[in-house]
């Protein structure tokens, strides 16, 4: 393995210049027009791994493509699949960007561009972790598996039938994710609970078109008013969220849980300075790592209505509308949560008003056991190419795909993601630091040699 | 007067096309690209009225020119001051309007066009009015000065400041402002008070930058959220308005007002129907005519955040606003009101957001006598042109001038507006009624001719 990290450290300005060439591709999932540029991230990473000698194609969806590759000569091995998306975020707006998101720009030590950290960045991490050790050694530990989709940022709606379709093929003891982050850059973490997803989309109607707001206003339901006070009324005040039957399902931390969340280096002031707020607010009764690790939230995302123009305008508008998801927690259902939801809204919707619904994406929440050999074996691994044991940690954010490939394949996930908190994943300037980025190509090769040894 | 009243029904054609032209000219206020149509509008009225005789003028002013004209020869008798604005309302949403917005299109017996109702067709009512009399019998039974500005859809910012600076200039004995409706075809009516404006936008800042909703969601403030929260305060159940002090110099109705606003034909189904809605909404204890006509209101006039595109981006957004107003009533006050709104949004602002205040155009209510010579002279005339005695009537929209007129000039405001109540100002596809229109030139020149014998 010596030999195998001095190669890694030696092709750094390589694997530096080939993730700057994928990252120059605008593959945005969710967008019609990138649809070319979609399928030129594919064939980037078809062409990378054919050149390694993994077998490898393009698979087609009714969406954007998967990519998948194997490469099966470690008889006798395990099999370790890597799952990661070659799909990235929306970058608007557009204007808050330093730098074009799709020319990577160095600075500060990390590489400035969507999909840099999310998840571009780190899923090469694996491919060139499995590049240097063929170019070394002429082989692989184990048998190594990749499964690149390009539809995570839309939900992946195709990958779960994919899998269900595919479950030989996809075999494997264990799942390797690579798409979150570290506790901090001090702090190695390995996540065993990530929060799940349901997602909605509400349209409150009020008068067949847009109404002079003196002629009319005062007699008659104001769609952009009533969905505020629908909104307003999904929070008590103690920002539970108070929708009947929302927590029914919530499983509460358990005690060794909270002190080890409580064991954290958490610096509230650095936190607050950091998101550029001068207080938090959450749920009463949880610490803010517990509020963002272990407890449902209910978010907008996005409201609209009316005229937002520059200047007045005064308009009562026809309609009105918002983008509502929850983070779930285990054993909370994605369906259940939006049909809650749904039934609230209509409860609060005012009498001059209809709503309509639109159902986005949702994703299970994923709850692991940390004690798996080869959650263990990619600890070593993280202490091996960072000098530190990773801590074991939950996360806020939402990897759907978790849940699926535990409960399909029936193995562990590994999540091994080297990000920093700070990458500002779907935001303006996502980056990704160069540190993490060759750091985590030796934790990857390190993990491939340790996942190569568990019997 | 029956010659002139022969004359104007035979230049009907000419009229129609006339208007037809001034409709063409996309003459919006509020958007700068429309800065040299709005020269375009405001030298096709000065020609109009140098054509007919009438010494005219455009002035300059910081925003867009005021059209100033007179025709002083009727010795001894009264003097009539025109105001009608010839800039108009924006056109979005473009794609809800049935034909384009500045090609005027004749449907069902009106005239589809933006500015069509709201002002352009009325304000040439009054010119066509004394085009026809001048040619019939070569003078005018009154002195007539038309003032025609360009910012009416703006707050008129430069017409206060014009007419304090021009006293003498435009001194009269009532001022005719024709930009409101009839109460309905059937019942032709005048207004003898209007509400007044007060008009903030608010933006609720939170994070420095859009957050993940997953990494960052439930321990930090969402703008949106906030915004929605403090939008829904102010109201209470009763739909009155919840800010301190806001109702504090409302003059409540007088019974003699509540009994005629009783008595008028209203017919709560086919007022549901008209606007597609299956409930009505307004301040308890009060019926629909008092809440539109004799009570505040606060409204969003519109609201924006985070992702509003379609699908689904899980963001937490870092800011979020509305921009709200209130319609008021005597004795209330622009500035007083817009102090007390942005007073009670700080105190309901969460700890984690901070906010920031627009401030756009207001005016003052107004409440004139009904009484008046002037004000009988055009209920006479309404009644020659349409056939029945206009019934007195306050509306719930705001011609701010009005009360400036009331104030600066000392005197009384005859609003013979001819509009519809269907005419969808500020709307797509707003219309005017041909109907309307012609008589309406014909009621106008019926006041010049009423006017003209008030001693």
């Amino acid at each position: 393995m010596d030999k195998v990290i001095e190669r890694i450290r030696q092709s750094a300005s390589t694997h530096r210049s080939d993730l700057d060439e994928l990252l120059r591709v605008p593959s945005i999932s969710s967008n019609p027009e990138n649809k070319a540029d979609m399928e030129t991230a594919a064939k980037w990473l078809l062409t990378r791994m054919q050149k390694l000698g993994i077998r490898s194609e393009i698979i087609p969806t009714p969406g954007h493509s998967i990519v998948y590759g194997e490469h099966l000569e470690a008889e006798g091995a395990p099999t370790i699949l890597v799952y990661g998306h070659y799909d990235v975020q929306p970058v608007d707006p557009l204007e808050l960007w330093d730098t074009p998101p799709f020319e990577p720009s160095e600075r500060e030590g990390a590489v400035f561009a969507r999909g840099s950290s999310d998840d571009k960045g780190q899923l090469l991490i694996h491919l060139f972790a499995a590049q240097e050790i063929l170019a070394e050694t002429g082989g692989l530990p184990v048998n190594l598996k990749f499964l690149l989709e390009g539809e995570e940022e839309v939900g992946s709606p195709n990958l779960k039938p994919f899998i269900e379709a595919n479950i030989d093929k996809l075999a494997c003891d264990a799942v390797v994710v690579s798409d979150t982050s570290f506790f901090s850059r001090d702090v190695p973490s390995m996540l065993y609970g990530l929060r799940g997803l349901s997602y909605v989309e509400v349209i409150v109607r009020g008068p067949a078109l847009d109404l002079h707001s003196g002629e009319f206003g005062g007699a008659v339901a104001n769609p952009a008013d009533a969905l505020a006070r629908m909104i307003a009324a999904l929070h008590d005040d103690d920002r539970r969220i108070a929708i009947p039957g929302f927590y029914d399902k919530v499983r509460e931390l358990e005690g060794r849980e909270r002190e080890a969340f409580a064991s954290l280096p958490y610096d509230e002031a650095a936190y607050k300075k950091d998101l550029g707020v001068e207080a938090l607010e959450g749920e009463a009764g949880f610490t803010t790592l517990e509020q963002l690790w272990a407890r449902p939230t209910l978010e907008v995302n996005g409201i609209w209505g009316g005229f937002s123009g520059e200047g007045a305008k005064t308009v009562l508008p026809a309609e009105a509308g918002a983008k509502i998801s929850c983070r779930l927690v285990p054993d909370q259902n994605p369906d259940e949560i939006s049909d809650l939801l749904e039934k609230r809204l209509r409860e609060l919707a005012p009498a001059g008003v209809r709503l309509e619904f639109i159902r986005h994406h949702g994703g299970n929440p994923f709850l692991a056991e940390p004690d798996n050999v080869f959650v263990k074996a990619g600890a070593r691994a993280i202490n091996k190419a960072f000098g530190k044991m990773p801590v074991l940690v939950r996360g806020g954010g939402s990897v759907p795909v978790t849940e699926t490939f535990q409960s399909l394949l029936g193995v562990p996930c590994v999540m091994m993601g080297v990000g920093l908190p700070d990458d500002r994943l779907h935001s303006p300037n996502e980056k990704f630091d160069l540190k993490q980025f060759h750091k985590g190509i030796e934790a990857a090769a390190w993990f491939l040699h340790e996942a190569g040894e568990v019997k």
